[in-house]
């Protein structure tokens, strides 16, 4: 198994993506590529345990990724 | 589907562009490429929920991008 | 031997993650591949000796990753 | 269309430059490549609203750059 | 010579090795490759002078390296 | 004309060099390549208007230059 | 002439190497390789004109470096 194996699993489910600087996003995840580029649909933004934001569908950039978790 | 196709379908409509360090432009997209440089047309710069400056017809650097969200 | 042959002997066993940034995690690595990029299953963050949160399955991706210890 | 097109577009035009850490240059475009590195004919440095510094001829490193702004 | 075969020549040695942000680590080098990623064996966490923890075997991302000395 | 175009006009004449963190050199440029890595003969450091130090001969690394200015 | 070519000129020589993050290390140029990674013998540490650290046989990571000097 490689890494990239778990997004396929991961596809069309909640994922958390924990960013660089200290936000998470989740959603489900919808689409990734070999960068860690990811869509997320139905995104919100999490702060601890609060959602502080609904970004809907979002391409988020690999670069700035720390980890994705389901 | 690959996360640039996201892009594809977000083409000549509005998207928010979340970049490291914590500004927001908003705009339309007019062109992107396989690194997410993007041009926006219409462009403002968005703090928070307020439009603080007008750019009109921006290439934003792909590297500086955390995410994209129509 | 090559450094990645370490990973191979820590497969199906449980490491610690230094991050840049200053957080660690420890969890079994399932995966891993040349970016060093990592799958850790049972996933723990760990501030100093304390557990501060459950991650479940992760994946780190390599490049925020500082060090890797059996 | 691809975002180098606007470069393309804006080539012996006056465009703005915003750079990572917030410097801005404001100048005439005369020359382009892939990675972004510019080169601005009579270019000044921008702060706000304020002309800080004049730089003339100016290369300008493409990783350094957020934006560009015809 | 060439910079790698300083490690070759550093093989089942004692290192130190300087890590960006202040970290260092002292070692015997197990293995290295080409990206500078090393392996550590009975490698510690050195501070100033002091031994602040033992890591054992550690395998060290190169890009977070400053300096090798043997 | 090619951004790098300009270094070659500016070979053997005096460049200002900016770096990311502030620094700035002015010397005679002796050579260049395509990562923008510089030879300066006559280096000065610039803080502001006032030379602060002299460094002679100097191979000044492309990734931490913002921006060349004859 | 190309950058590269005054480490050749500067082998066995004394340089100063002046590094991101504030640090110098002086030491003699015993090899170097195209990402500007060096090998200094009898390096030393250096802060403004002070001798802070003594490094012998230093292996210094190219990315880290500003400039190097004879």
């Amino acid at each position: 198994m490689k890494p990239l194996d778990v997004l396929q699993q991961c596809l069309h489910k909640r994922v958390l993506v924990e960013m660089k600087g200290g936000r998470s996003y989740r959603g489900v995840l919808d689409a990734y590529d070999q960068h860690l580029n990811l869509v997320l649909s139905g995104a919100e933004e999490v702060v601890g345990s609060e959602v502080t934001a609904h970004a809907g569908l979002t391409l988020v950039r690999g670069d700035s990724i720390v980890y994705i978790s389901p």
